[in-house]
């Protein structure tokens, strides 16, 4: 039970963590002191989570894990956008 | 055996993901695009994620975490050092 709320808090403020992230570069329109092979690094990790969500049935790692892709996949494409 | 490995991979790319931020930023010694409430939120994360992976008894989270927690906790004082 106390694992789950844990779990749960860990994977909200996971899942979250890159909005501030996103809304930054969405204001500035500045990425250059952002790291493209970290954010590539954690697209790419986050898609290979969910897959190893999805063996383990762990609902708390899957969900986690699609929405980090999402917000970082954006955030990629920034990158490219606003060099 | 194949989630093993994609786990693996997956926690391999998430705990090294941070190093090509963290280079850029002693290299560079600016922080000004980076979000310092993404990275608060990823520190916290991790701990809480290393918390879980202790509770779960998996490895491949706990040592993921305990990693990057260390890497995100550098960032955010260099956040404050080179604002």
């Amino acid at each position: 039970m106390l694992a789950t709320i844990i779990g749960s808090l860990a994977a909200f403020l996971t899942a979250s963590s890159q909005l501030p992230q996103l809304i930054k570069i969405i204001k500035s329109r500045h990425t250059k002191d952002i790291s493209l092979p970290t954010y590539l690094a954690i697209t790419i990790a986050a898609f290979l989570w969910v897959i190893y969500g999805l063996y383990l049935q762990n609902l708390i790692i899957i969900s986690t894990n699609v929405v980090t892709f999402l917000f970082v996949f954006v955030i990629v494409c920034f990158k490219f956008k606003y060099k």
